[in-house]
């Protein structure tokens, strides 16, 4: 067996081609450099791969992509329309999304922001205490990532909503299902977490209508897609105080342009597509037995459903 | 029945004395003014009570306390040694410890003020991920507060541990009892999250002999009692580095006085006594409840024990 794996971003033999060869033993794994003929490989281990991947091996039985976002792989032009394409699950992603999202629901609700300015400005000021039912969370996407989301939020007395196509969600949280209850879900939701998949339906569903539906003294947290938001809706809903505050982790363009309004915003919390990095060890690991299943025809989860985009 | 409702700080009619009463139909309840005759009551409803309650109070049968701790009160010279004392348990505060030490733990572990950093020097920046492994959580006291604590650090797949004197801990979490073990317990932490009870046996554990045990590079977080901490000692171990950081809520002196050094140390978060506030509406209910299980001679919950001081 032939494993390619391709980026565009520098990937190091020591920290990711040798340890999956070591995983798969039995199999080639090379590293794709354009310069380098067709290698003829059977699988293909991707992150962001250029479309020329796609133009030069023409043998690929599967692609195996290194994140739990497919959107950027199906946007090349040469990926073939019926190549099945498996995606990373969780992978020690999910607990660090939960935690992001503590991060920033405890912010934002107990107004621990204010009191470290407090702290600079040397005052001593308890302020009222907080009561957890005017801080309903909604979370978008209940997938592995959302599920953990919602179940840690909900340990915390939290009232907890997961939307998602389905609607299933874990014990303990509310479901709301599909684009008819959209509208019952944004209405109750007054901490907004967005953990969906990027697709055509999910492009642009925080924008100007759906945000102005969420409960008064809104909160943004944005771990999903930059192009879920549209962006200047919520700098216009944050002028006029309908949104209070909003921690963005991903952006239209990334990195986020030096003159975009986010840096600067007093109520804008900007961090750098970390909310949750996949583990290399995990990472590894994973890959390399989905390989294994789907060199030996055996059930895998993950497999994308390309009508559906994730 | 008569209730007295005594504490140094103010206390609304409005607020805890109607819904008091409200809560024990057929109770009379009265607020305790210095300027009163003795009300000859059945019991004190106290929060920092005056010492010249229990000098006027001559037929107390019992002592409700509106916090869990109980260490000013054992301090008055006039509280009767026998006199049952009752302690308020969770009333909401349970959750609000353990989200206080999860915001805590991880702007530690996820290096999210170095994030908040960077936004103000506009720089898009990603650090090394974190691995879990690294920050070991060791939680003092494992009553009501503590277990909560240690449930919701290890949901977010923290390695943890909790020291106690029983040893008592919940599923997922290691046990380590008595100060035989505390070594050992210690020299396996990296961030020591404080809940203890303040005794004769706890003042101090926080000092330079029992810090210096800790992993390097260890993290701080106090939500018991300032007095848990020798000061001076946190200072001299974040100036060698063994320390690395610190959250505090409790102060041997609080409000914190103006000129001490934690208010504008860069490694050290100040908060003003507040991460777990009794929430009135659950607070009263509580009270209510103990106070008319002990006037039925019922068994009840969260008698303090005189001798362990908790």
């Amino acid at each position: 067996m032939k494993i390619v794996f391709a980026s565009s971003h520098e990937i190091s033999q020591h920290e990711w081609i040798e340890p999956l060869a070591q995983a798969l033993p039995g199999a080639e794994v090379v590293l794709w450099r354009p310069d380098l003929p067709a290698q003829d490989a059977d699988v293909a281990v991707v992150w962001t791969p250029p479309d020329a991947l796609f133009q030069r091996e023409r043998r690929l039985r599967a692609v195996f992509n290194l994140g739990a976002g497919v959107d950027a792989l199906f946007r090349l032009p040469s990926l073939p329309p019926d190549m099945p394409v498996v995606r990373l699950e969780d992978a020690g992603m999910a607990v660090q999304m939960a935690e992001y999202a503590v991060w920033a629901v405890v912010r934002a609700s107990r107004q621990f922001d204010a009191y470290v300015a407090q702290q600079g400005a040397g005052q001593w000021q308890p302020l009222p205490e907080l009561d957890r039912a005017q801080w309903p969370v909604g979370v978008l996407g209940t997938g592995v990532m959302g599920t953990r989301v919602a179940q840690t939020l909900a340990a915390l007395d939290y009232p907890v909503a997961g939307w998602s196509r389905s609607g299933k969600v874990p014990a303990g949280v509310e479901g709301f299902a599909g684009a008819d209850q959209l509208p019952a879900f944004l209405a109750r939701t007054r901490v907004l977490v967005n953990t969906l998949p990027l697709t055509p339906e999910t492009r642009d569903i925080m924008r100007r209508d759906t945000l102005r539906q969420l409960l008064p003294g809104a909160y943004l947290v944005n771990m999903g897609r930059g192009d879920h938001l549209v962006e200047e809706d919520l700098l216009a809903l944050l002028d006029t105080g309908h949104i209070s505050g909003a921690t963005l982790d991903v952006f239209r363009q990334e990195p986020l342009p030096q003159e975009h309004p986010f840096w600067r915003h007093p109520r804008v919390t900007v961090t750098p597509h970390v909310a949750a990095l996949s583990l290399r060890r995990q990472t590894i690991a994973q890959v390399a037995d989905k390989i294994g299943r789907f060199m030996r025809g055996e059930p895998l989860t993950g497999v994308v459903e390309r009508d559906r985009g994730y």
